[in-house]
C-alpha cells in the first residue's frame, strides 16, 4: 500500500472509525447514565449539584450510593480498556493488518465491551463480567503483539 | 483531497493539532494544580508524600480533603471528556470534514471545558457546569454521527 | 516530506508505535496486577465479586485495603499521563519532528513511567516518585510546545 493508512480509503482504517465509534458513544451514554442515577437516588458529590434546601437532607444528599457508585467504576473500566484500545488500534493501523483480522479484532471488542457493561451495571454472577472483560483485553493483547513484531 | 488527511498540510488536521494541544495542556495545568492543593491542604494519599513527623499529624495529612477533592473530580471529567473528544476527532478528520465546521467544533470544544474547569473549581451554582459540560458533550454526540454516516 | 507522517515507512512515527504500545502493555499488566492484590488481600468492591458465604465475612471483604488502593492509585496516574502522552505525541508527529529528537522523548517517557510505577508500587520514599512524574511530565510539555510553534 502505497502512502499513509490512515483514510477512509483504506477498509481498516474505515473499520476502526466505525467500532471506535461505537465503543466512545457507549461510554459517553454512560456518562449521561451516571446523572441519571444520581437524581434518581438523590446522591451527589459536588454541594452546588444538590436541590434540598435544608442541612440535614443535604447533608443526605452528600452521601454516596451503591448504584450510583456501581455506574462510576463500570465507567472508569471502560477509561481503563476503551482508550487502551483506540490508541493500541491506532498504532496497530499502521501495521497494515490484513482487513479480515482486523475487523474481527474490533468486532470482538465492541461487543465485549456493551457485553461489559450489561453485565455489570446488572450486578450478573461472576464469572460473566472477568469473562467479557477478558475477551476485550485479548484483543488489545494480540494488538500489542502484532505491533511489536512489525516494528522490531 | 488524494492521500492521508493526516498531515499539517491539512488545515483541519492543523486545527486539531492546536486545539488538542490547548485542552491537553489544560488537563496538565490541573494535575499541577492538584499537587499544590495537597500541599495548601496539606492531605495527601500515599504515606511517603506526607512531610509531618509525629504519627498524630500524618493521620491527619491522610484525611482526604474537599477542595483536593473538587480538583481530582474535575481532573476525572476531564478524563472522561477530552480523551473522547481527540480519539472522536482524530477519527472524524478521517471523514474530511470541511475546515469551517471542523474549526467551529474544535473551538467551541475547548471554550467549553475551559469554561467547565472554572466553574467546576470556583463551585459556581448550578446550571453553569452542565451547560459547559453539555456544550462539550454535544461536539462529541454531532462528530460521532459524521463519522457512522461517513462510514456506514 | 511528501504525503502524511502517519506511516511505518516513517522512522518517527515506527518509534511511536513501539514506545506506545510498551506504555500501554505496561498499563494493562497493571490492570491484571490490581486483580491478583485484590484477590490476595481479600478485597472487593462490587458484591458479585466476593467468594465468601456468610455475611460478616462478605462485609469485610468489600472494605477498601491499602496495598489494592495503591495499585489503583497508580493506574490512575498512568490514565492521567500515560493517555496524555499517546494524544500529544500522535500530534507531535504531525510536525515532522526529527527522528532523533522524537526517539529521545519516546525513550524518556517510558522510562519515566515504567520507573514511575516501580516506585509508586513499592512506596519508595519522595522525591523519587516527584522526579520520575516530572520527567515524563516533561516530555509533555516540550511536544505541546513543539506542537504550538509548529501551528502558530
Amino acid at each position: 500500500m502505497a502512502g499513509s493508512p490512515y483514510s477512509l480509503e483504506n477498509d481498516t482504517f474505515a473499520a476502526l472509525m466505525l467500532h471506535g465509534c461505537i465503543v466512545l458513544v457507549k461510554m459517553m451514554a454512560l456518562a449521561l447514565y451516571t446523572t441519571t442515577k444520581r437524581f434518581a437516588n438523590n446522591s451527589f458529590v459536588s454541594s452546588e449539584d444538590v436541590l434540598n434546601k435544608d442541612r440535614e437532607s443535604r447533608k443526605e444528599a452528600l452521601v454516596a450510593n451503591e448504584n450510583v457508585e456501581r455506574v462510576r467504576r463500570c465507567h472508569l473500566n471502560d477509561m481503563e480498556n476503551i482508550y487502551v484500545f483506540l490508541l493500541m488500534a491506532l498504532l496497530y493501523i499502521g501495521t497494515n493488518p490484513s482487513y479480515g483480522t482486523a475487523l474481527l479484532l474490533f468486532r470482538v471488542f465492541s461487543v465485549s465491551r456493551i457485553l461489559h457493561t450489561i453485565v455489570y451495571l446488572n450486578a450478573v454472577p461472576q464469572p460473566a463480567r472477568s469473562i467479557t472483560f477478558m475477551a476485550g483485553y485479548g484483543v488489545c493483547c494480540y494488538m500489542a503483539f502484532c505491533i511489536m513484531t512489525s516494528v522490531l
